[in-house]
């Protein structure tokens, strides 16, 4: 962020510009205002990737481990899955097992970005040395970071925003499904229990320094982000909204780069005004959602249910999806969720990167169509989102014609359209 | 329709706005003006089934064998699955097998309204005993109309828009990908090879007569629907809805109730202006959209797409959503397709009725977030849109505690939150 207010164009720069198919200094400008983002820590050897304004829109990919399930492998066959289906980006969410061996093989694994949740290292080393989680100290939560930091992790979620004021809000908002996210559980937790204020807060300025010696982005975590459509909007999420924005600010100032997280499950006529509310507040600085679902009744698919708002975000101008698994509420996801999620919330990015002229973003549609008009099945299926899934399919079932398809046979609208203007203008 | 305009309130309105939750004055306020339909051939005894401002937004399932693919068998297995899934009515577009004997069976098993497009009978005919489908004749079109209003199908889809004129602008405006209806594409050679006005435009009256007998809906089929992004709002297609506008004055004026199609492959962006376009133009007929379809490079993820846009056309005023499956643009749907389309896009209108406050939407979420919150799983289970699907995965991953799940297992947020909560209230 300093060398981009310097005026200085980097090769980091540059070769960001070009995957994004950008003029090298408007990604410049927008990073010096803080209204992009390169997702990079300087120690790391991953790809390096942007999110902002006029940039494809991101998804990233959760893994991680829980206390009931705890395989590496799994964990790496996770990731696997996350990239090979194009997630711009993972985080390693993992709060079972031996976490430092895990995140390690995941930064030494991952070919994209990595982010991670800090204080679930910390929480789980608390509880872990017998002193339960309300014990753990402002330091050992800074601590978390800047082990990750030092490791090479690219952005760090870090629920700064939850401050004691914040929390009166939610108590006395009594809401239907009250704190979803578990960053802000324990902050809640521990707040209550300590008497005192949230130390990522009070300490913020200590934060950015550990950030900034590695450029690690932040991303400001949204632990009061609501988990049911009935608390959408509510004092607790915006007045932590209100809290982030001068973090924001403040991240600014201190020349770290910082991402906001948002919502959560947000009725459909709300997830547009919930975009433009924080790009206003924080002056544009990239939106982070987490699907958002717009319905609480799906479980099963509430990949789909995010595909829908974050489609609908996307086009008000969030920059970076998380994705959602049909596993979600339900289970921890496997690889086949993992790989479902990442290609449908890629669904949903595509289809606002369409809609808002992202550079390349319709070219790709009409190649496709074009192919498709013409019956070109092999190139229809390459230049698939999914070629494997699109392939499989088309091969269960097999045409008598094989430039047809078992949907329409005979009567395939392209084949006779083709028939009738070769007459007409033959 | 007939009925409403007299005034008189008969006790299927009743039914229909009891299911719904409505006033059943106001049910027949929309009816009288043809803002709201109720699908019903008045021969069949199956449920009745109302689209329309304020009424749950509908989700119709299509099905129908091919020239590759026409077991009965599998035919009323789709069925089956598509009606416990939840489908408000399904569409037989069977072009392959005993097309008679297929129908009738359908009719027969469906406890929800059908709906068919009677020239596929008629070009399948036509072909089939040798004349080939150009020659079919007005007679034929019109007649196979009437054979499935007599045999009891609820609604038609009949391309009486597709006029020489729109067809002229089809021609000259050099489309990406052409026509992609069947029924589009027929009539399109039809007219071009007989130098012939189509006949469902030219007959308009005596087909009203044949529809009004027996209390049968036109859909007006879109037969000049955008089949790609690129060819979305062109003049092809907005120059049929323009005369399918007109179309909709005159049913109205025989009283026959009237639906009108709509897209198809439409930009996100371009999705909502698209259903009011058809409201202004048709003075509020029930709009019934194929998706839309958000992108045209997702085969294998095309009911994404078109969750996607059916939510966002719904939210806007779109009444009724013809379902997409994973299988579309790849080959002929089978039964797990079928369920996983309808519950897809059922995900889609549900997030729209609780955007536009349809009575009873948004009570479901807040019940099934309160049992949530409670980490009542059972009840979570049982109201899920699709129980066996949320049960299989839960069942697929067991907790160690049984009350929480295998995502974050001890470091249950719901759980903290309700300890947290009892210490600062006790």
């Amino acid at each position: 962020m300093e060398t981009a207010r310097s005026g200085q164009i980097t090769d980091e720069v540059r070769s960001v510009a070009a995957d994004e198919s950008v003029e090298p200094e408007m990604l410049m400008s927008l990073l010096a205002a803080g209204k992009a983002v390169i997702m990079g820590n300087s120690g790391a050897e991953r790809r390096r990737v942007a999110l902002g304004p006029g940039l494809r829109t991101k998804v990233n990919a959760n893994m991680g481990t829980s206390s009931d399930a705890s395989s590496l492998d799994e964990e790496l066959a996770k990731l696997d899955a996350a990239v090979e289906a194009g997630a711009d980006a993972v985080m390693d969410l993992s709060t079972g097992g031996d976490l430092v061996a895990i995140l390690d093989a995941v930064l030494e694994r991952s070919s994209v970005p990595v982010g991670t949740v800090p204080i679930y290292e910390a929480a789980v080393t608390a509880r872990r040395d017998g002193r339960g989680m309300v014990r753990m100290t402002g330091d050992d939560m800074l601590g978390a970071v800047r082990r990750h930091a030092e490791a090479g992790v690219d952005f760090v979620t870090v629920h700064a925003g939850v401050t004691r004021e914040v929390a009166e809000h939610c108590r006395r908002s009594r809401r239907l499904a009250d704190v979803v996210s578990r960053g802000g559980a324990f902050l809640m937790e521990w707040m209550s229990y300590n008497d005192a204020e949230n130390p990522f807060y009070e300490r913020y300025d200590e934060l950015m320094d550990i950030l900034a010696e590695h450029d690690v982005a932040i991303s400001l975590g949204d632990g009061l982000r609501p988990g049911a459509l009935a608390d959408a909007n509510d004092a607790a999420q915006i007045g932590e909204l209100v809290i982030i924005s001068e973090l924001v600010t403040r991240a600014r100032e201190r020349n770290v780069q910082s991402i906001v997280e948002g919502p959560g499950h947000v009725p459909l006529h709300l997830v547009a005004s919930s975009v433009e509310l924080e790009k206003s507040l924080t002056d544009g600085a990239p939106f982070y959602v987490l699907g958002p679902l717009v319905t609480d009744v799906a479980p099963g698919y509430d990949h789909v249910g995010a595909a829908i708002g974050g489609a609908v975000a996307a086009m008000a101008g969030a920059d970076f999806l998380c994705y959602v698994t049909p596993a979600e509420h339900l289970r921890l996801p496997d690889e086949d969720d993992v790989r479902e999620g990442v290609y449908t919330l890629r669904v949903a990015a595509h289809a606002a990167d369409v809609a808002n002229d992202v550079p390349g973003a319709r070219a790709w549609d009409n190649e496709l169509s074009e192919a498709r008009k013409h019956l070109e099945w092999e190139r229809v299926l390459s230049m698939s989102l999914d070629p494997r899934k699109a392939r499989t399919f088309r091969q269960e079932s097999t045409p008598a014609d094989e430039k047809l398809c078992t949907m329409c046979g005979e009567f395939c609208a392209l084949r006779k359209m083709s028939d009738v203007r070769e007459r007409e203008d033959g």
